[in-house]
This record gives structure tokens, sequence and C-alpha cells, in this order.
């Protein structure tokens, strides 16, 4: 089927294991997917490196990756910018690889918006009380901060329905080969194959002429 | 995810080994499809049983199955009627089967056009010649009636672009999982786990008020 890769955005509840999900994906598939690092005016915080958490930008270079139209989304978050570099995604595409963007659900509609054939992908914990089970379970937040993730989530939740497909995150090994399998079943649309189409169609126009 | 069965058609160009690959995809997972069989008003042929090869009606059966709408789609090919009978479809798919439907591509545009969430399959060979390749290897016709049946092909193809999938047979084993995995793919489609997407939303909204 066609080479070209798949525009692929990923998003969750918080608690989902989303990042964990897209680890193992990544390791066990490293020729096929590429993880796109977003771009963003914060300061690093400690361990982080450039060009692995994130690129750090200030904001005078993020206004400029703006006007030049070097980002594909972009968005504002409690006085920082978050953007996706463009350069990235599109070399990675073009040599073949499914690029993910792990973003917000903001985010995922705009992506949507300008690119329609991206595939948008929803991870969710098998229940709502398993989300808060996880979410009590690391210890870290109290009662009022796990409630304030829940209420985050269920906003979350609002938009859905937008997304291409729903995945569950009960074991990570299955959720990993669901994810895959839904990528590898995208590069059979007819639509990303509009090419190869088209040349089986000639080849039998000619042979049905006895040529 | 959820548990009704989705509607699948599957069209390919004769010569491109569509019987074998869901004969081998139904020994291998009887339990997630069904086979529709359809009803005609053609003659059995010799070794061909009721119910196997086809549900055999006279013309008046088949003329009230249209009028009490107990067809899906059906269509006149050559003096005879050939039809989707609905009673079988609807009940494998209740019971969470994945209903094929092995049509040619008007009824399968009827059906897409009656049941939008149906998935559309195309089989193809790898290429054009490998298609000619396999008529001539059959032996059994002359060269004018291969040439006719790649004309036919060519034709079909006109309506590829419909497919929602192109599925390429060239080994039968890769091509059967392919087909799996789209099937298993299509039922994380967003659309086809609204209750569950409504349920998880309701309980996370109780959870965040401290339920």
């Amino acid at each position: 089927m066609e080479n070209k890769g798949i525009l692929c955005v990923v998003s969750g509840f918080s608690g989902a294991g989303k990042g964990t999900v897209m680890k193992a994906l990544l390791e066990k598939y490293p020729s096929q997917y590429a993880l796109s690092v977003s771009a963003t005016t914060r300061a690093p915080r400690e361990g982080e490196e450039e060009g692995v958490a994130y690129f750090f930008k200030t904001q005078e270079e993020f206004q400029r990756m703006i006007e030049e139209d070097a980002l594909i989304e972009y968005a504002g978050y409690v006085n920082h910018y978050y953007g996706t570099p463009r350069a990235y995604v599109e070399s990675e595409m073009a040599a073949g690889r499914d690029v993910i963007l792990e973003i917000e659900i903001q985010g995922a509609l705009k992506v949507k918006e300008k690119f329609p054939e991206a595939v948008l992908l929803f991870i969710m914990p098998p229940t709502a009380e398993e989300l808060k089970r996880r979410l009590v379970g690391r210890g870290t937040e109290d009662m009022a901060t796990i409630e304030a993730r829940l209420a985050r989530a269920s906003e979350e939740a609002a938009g859905m329905e937008q997304y291409d497909y729903i995945v569950v995150n009960d074991r990570l090994e299955a959720c990993v080969e669901e994810l895959h399998q839904i990528m590898i079943s995208e590069h059979h649309r007819t639509g990303r194959n509009i090419e190869e189409i088209h040349k089986i169609r000639e080849e039998l126009k000619r042979f049905s002429k006895g040529e």
C-alpha cells in the first residue's frame, strides 16, 4: 500500500496511561512511528532536555514561528505557548513514518481542521472508577486535586465524539497492539491509495484491449 | 468495545481470490464472522445446496420478499434476481457477529446508502499483470473471454474509490489477517461506541463532584 506516513493525534485523560502507551508503541515499532516534539515558551524543568521533552523557545522565537507558518497548531496554556513544529512532522511523514502528536483536544481539533486526513485517537481507561483508582493510587495528590482532575477529564470527554477511534487502555500490551493495528488499517483506506487505484485501472484498461 | 456486529461488504475483481479469502477468514474466526447467503431466482446448478450456495426462490417468492422489505438490497443480472435476505443479517449482527456480504459494486453502493455505517472492502490483486496471469493460469478460458473479464474488472475499478478500504491479496494468510484487523479496528470507531462514551462521561461527572 502507500508509503506516505499518516498524521496521528493521540489524546486521553490524565491517568489513562497515554504516555506509557506511546513509549511502548515507539519502542516496539521504531521504524513505523515518530513522536512529534512540541515547542514551548515555558522554561525547562530540571532534567528536561532540549529536543526531547520540548524545543524551548523564547516568546520572540515562538512568535516568529507563528508568523512563518512553522507550526501546525499552537495554543496558550497558563501564560505559555505550546505548538507543533511543522518541519519535523512533514519530513517524517515523507519518509513513510506515521507521526504521533500527543496533544490536547483543542489542538487535536485544530489539526483535524487543517489536515482532514489525520487520524484522531482517544485513549481511555476501562471505566471511570479505574481512572479514579489510578489517580488515587499514585498517592501524590489530595482528594481535591484528584476531583479537579476528574472534572477536567469530564470536560475533555465532551469532545470524545470528534475523535476517530476510542482505544481502551486496560492491558498495556493489548492497547499498544490495538493502536498499531488501527494505524495499519488506516493505511488501507481507499482515500490514501488513490494513485495505486488509478494505476491498476489504467493497466486493466490496456490489458482488456489485448495490449 | 461495543458488542453489536458490523455489516461488511466485500467486493473484488473476478480472479482476485475473493472467495478463497472469505473462506479462510470464516474458518479462522468462526465466532466473529457470519457469511450472508443470497437469495436468487436462478435454478440451482449441480451440487448447489439450498441455503449454502443460495436460497433458491421462485419469481413470486422473490417478488414477495421485495414487497415485504425482506431484502437489504437486490439486483437483476441476466434475467435473474439476486438479493440479500434481511433477517439473517440482522440476527447475526444482534448476536455480535460481523456479517459479510460478498456482492458486486452496484449492491455494495446500495447497502452503503441504506446502512452508512457498513464497511466496504475491495480486494484486489497485487497488479493487473498478476490478475491476468491468474486468469490465464486457470487454463479454462480462451483469450477473448479473459479479455472480457479484464474489461469487466476495468469497469468495476471505476467504483473503487467508493469503498472504504483496499486490501491486496498477495499472500492469502496476510490478506486474511489484514481484513480481520480492519474489522477489529472498525469496532473501535467512535461512532460505534457512543453508548460507552456517554456512560464514562456521566460517571466522570459524578466522581468529580465527590460522589
